[in-house]
C-alpha cells in the first residue's frame, strides 16, 4: 500500500502519519482521508505499534480545505471523489442517505473514536477547519506555540463537520465550544492551551520531541492490551447515560485481564522495581467479550 | 405586543430583552416568564436579529424569587398565575402532569434551548435562585465584578429548578455544580469566573459595552442560518450518546450548507478580504432537514 | 453491626468511615467493600447523619490492592471472598453475568452513586488504583498536599475499575482522563488540584478540620430531603440526553419541596436572618415520586 498524500513510517514502537501536502498547506481531501483511515487501519493491526503521532509536512499542520476551487469550495457535488451521481433527486429534494453527501471529517473523526492505539496530534502553524477537527478524537494534542486554531465555519457560512460538534466540548467544555464555533473567531495557541485543547506548548523545534516523548511513556509503561480497551471504555463512557454501563465493562475486564499473563506482569515487574515486558498482543489476545458494542449505522 | 414586566427592542441586528420590575429586584413572575419566551419567539422570527442580549434594568440582575409572600413563597398553589385547580387529587396524591406543576424556569431554559439566535447574558449585582439558573441555558455570560451568584435552594429547602441540574454542570463541570448547589453557598463573581461560569468580568460601566461587543462580534462577521445550525448542534450534542449523532448532522449540513449562497459569499469575502455579506435568511433559507429532532415532551 | 476493616462513627451530623487496616496500607478486599456499603446504607437511614466523611487511618489513604498475593493479585478466581464456582465455564467461555464476576470497586461507587447523604473524601499519602476509583463517585475530595494519585491500571496489565472510565471524565474532563488512564502515570497532588480533582490541598494536620469544616457548612444550613434530592439529580443528569428530564425532575420537585414545612421555614429563616431548622426528615419526608428512577440492573 503506498501512500499519495501522507507519509506513513514506524519506529521505536510509535508509527508516524505526517499530512504531506506541503504546496497546498496541507489541505484535506477526501483521498487524503481515505489515506489517514488506512493507515490507522495498518497501525492497528500492526502489534508492533504501540502508538501513532499525526504531523505534518510544511509550513503549517492543516489550514482547512483548499480553496483553490474558490466559492464553490464546499460545493460538496464538486468535491465528490468519483462518479456523477447526485445526491439531489429529480424533484429537487436532497438523498442524505447517497454516499457522497457523508462528511470525510466525520468518517476519520469517527474513525479515531474507534480505534486500538492512542493518536497523539502533533500541531504546529495552522490548524483551522478540518485541520481542528481532525484532531478532537484524537487522545492528546501537542501544539507549537505559534499555532492558530480555528473553529471558523459559521464565518465561511458553512457547518462545523468532523463531528466536531459532539467532540469539542468534551474537551473544552460547552462553553468554550459555544464561544468558539459561534463566532468562528481564531483561537491562539495560549486560549487553546488554557482552554485545554492541547497539552502543551513547545517552540519549532521542541514540538515532535515532545509528542514523541509522550508516546514513548505509553509504549514503554503499558500493556497493550490494556490500552486498547482502555482507550475505548473512556471514549464509549463519554456519552454513556448510566455509570452501570461501565461497571459491566469493568468486571468483564477486571476478570479477563486480572488472570492474564500481562497481569502477572504487571504485578511481578512493579515489585521488582523492573520495566514490564507485557506479552499479550492486540492482535490475538483481546477478551473474548470484545468488541462489546454495536457500531451505529450512518443513515 | 407590549410587555410589562420587560423592555424589548432591536438595534444594530441585536435584540435587547430588558428584566424591568427593579423595584422587586427583578423578581421572577410566571408572567415575566411569558413575557421573556414571546420576546424569544419575536427575536427568532426577525430576520433583522442576529443575537439576542438579556440584561436587567435597577440595582441587580435577578435576586431569585419574589419573597413578598412570605413563607409561603414557594408553595405552588399560591403562585399559580391563574384558574383554581389543584394538582393535588382528592386522596391526597398529586398529579404532576397538571399544566400547573410546571416549572416556570424550566419553561424558560428550554426555550432558550431549541432557539435559533445566540443569547448573550449581562449580569449585574446579583443572579440568584432563577436569576441564575435562567442564564444557564445562554450561550455566553459577562458579568459585573461585584455580581454575587447562587444556587441557594438547599438552604430554602426546595430543589434547584430551570433544568439547572443538567445545564450548570455541562458549563462548570460536575464537581463545581455539586459544591454549589449541595451547599447552596453564594459564588463570588472571581469563582463563577474561574469556573468557567462567565466569561469575564467588567466594572459597571464597562459590563454591557463588552456584552454588546462580543454580540456584534457574531452578528457582523457569521452566517445567521450556519449560527442557528450551530447552536443547535452544540446543545443537541452535549447529551447525545455517540458522535455518529453529529456526523449525521454534518454530513447534512455539509451538504446543504456546502451549496449555499452563504457558502459561496463565506469563501469569497474571505479570499478578498472583505467583509461578509450573507443573503441567506433564517425565516426561510434553513435547509430542509431542519428541525432533524423531535421535541421530547413534558409528561 | 461490628466492622472489622473499617471504623465507623457519628458525631456533630457527621458520619464517619474510617478505612482501617494501616498494617496492609488499606488495602481493599471485598469484604472492606461489603463493610463501606454497609456502612453507607446505616448512613443514609440515620436521620441524626447529614453529611459522610470517608478517611483513613495510618500513613496512606488506599495504595490499591493488595500485593501480597505477588503475580496473582488480579486472579479474580484467587479474590472470591467465598465457595468455589469458577465463571469459567467447561468449554473455556467465561459467564461473566457469575455473582464472582463483579466488579468489587464498582458495586461501591455505584452505591455512592445512588447515595442520599453527601460523601466527602479526605486522602492523604497515597490514592492510587482503587484508592482513587472509590473516591470518583463521592461529592468532594480534599487531599493532604503530599498525596499522590494513579489511575494505574494499564501499568499492571489490567483495565480501570470501579466505573472510573464514567465518573472520572465527568470530574477531570476528557482529555485529562484519557491522559491519566493511558499512561497510568503518577499524578501529583497539585496537578489533581489543577484538574479540579480534589476542592484543595491541606498541611497533614489540616486536612481533616477542613474536611470536616466542608461537611458542617452542608450540615447547618441546608435542608436534608433537599440535598437527598439535588444529589440525585445532579448525578442522574450527568449522563442524561436532554434537559426535559430535568425539567420533569424540577417541577416535580419544585412543587412537592414548596408545599414543605422545610421551604416554610427556609424562607422565614433567610428573612429573620438566623440559621434554618429544618423540620423533614429523609427517612419520612421523601415526596411520592422519590425515587423517580429503575435503577439498571447487572447482566
Amino acid at each position: 500500500m503506498s501512500f499519495e498524500n501522507i507519509l506513513y513510517s514506524v519506529d521505536d514502537r510509535i508509527a508516524t502519519i505526517a499530512l504531506n501536502r506541503p504546496d497546498r498547506l496541507n489541505a484535506v481531501s477526501e483521498a487524503m482521508i481515505d489515506e489517514i483511515i488506512a493507515a490507522l487501519d495498518r497501525a492497528d493491526t500492526d502489534d508492533d505499534v504501540r502508538v501513532v503521532v499525526v504531523r505534518a509536512n510544511g509550513r503549517l499542520f492543516c489550514a482547512g480545505a483548499d480553496l483553490s476551487q474558490g466559492a464553490s469550495t464546499f460545493d460538496y457535488d464538486s468535491r465528490a471523489v468519483g462518479g456523477s451521481d447526485s445526491p439531489v433527486r429529480p424533484d429537487g429534494s436532497v438523498d442524505y442517505s447517497h454516499e457522497k453527501v457523508r462528511d470525510g471529517a466525520g468518517r476519520l473523526t469517527l474513525r479515531l473514536y474507534r480505534g486500538l492505539k492512542p493518536v497523539i496530534g502533533a500541531i504546529h502553524g495552522a490548524a483551522v477547519g478540518v485541520g481542528i477537527t481532525m484532531t478532537l478524537a484524537m487522545d492528546a494534542r501537542f501544539a507549537a506555540a505559534d499555532t492558530r486554531f480555528g473553529m471558523v465555519f459559521t464565518r465561511r457560512g458553512i457547518v462545523p463537520e468532523g463531528a466536531s460538534t459532539w467532540f469539542l466540548q468534551r474537551i473544552v467544555g460547552l462553553d468554550r465550544a459555544l464561544d468558539w464555533c459561534l463566532t468562528g473567531r481564531i483561537i491562539s495557541a495560549s486560549e487553546a492551551l488554557e482552554a485545554g485543547l492541547v497539552r502543551s506548548l513547545h517552540t519549532a523545534d521542541e514540538l515532535l520531541p515532545a509528542a514523541y516523548a509522550y508516546a514513548r511513556e505509553i509504549a514503554v509503561n503499558t500493556a497493550p492490551v490494556s490500552v486498547a480497551l482502555t482507550r475505548q471504555m473512556l471514549w464509549q463512557m463519554a456519552g454513556a447515560r448510566h455509570p452501570m454501563e461501565a461497571h459491566r465493562l469493568d468486571s468483564r475486564g477486571v476478570y479477563a485481564r486480572g488472570r492474564s499473563d500481562d497481569a502477572r506482569e504487571g504485578v511481578s515487574s512493579f515489585l521488582e522495581k523492573r520495566p514490564p515486558t507485557f506479552p499479550n498482543r492486540v492482535s490475538r489476545d483481546m477478551p473474548d467479550y470484545f468488541p462489546w458494542w454495536d457500531e451505529p449505522e450512518y443513515s
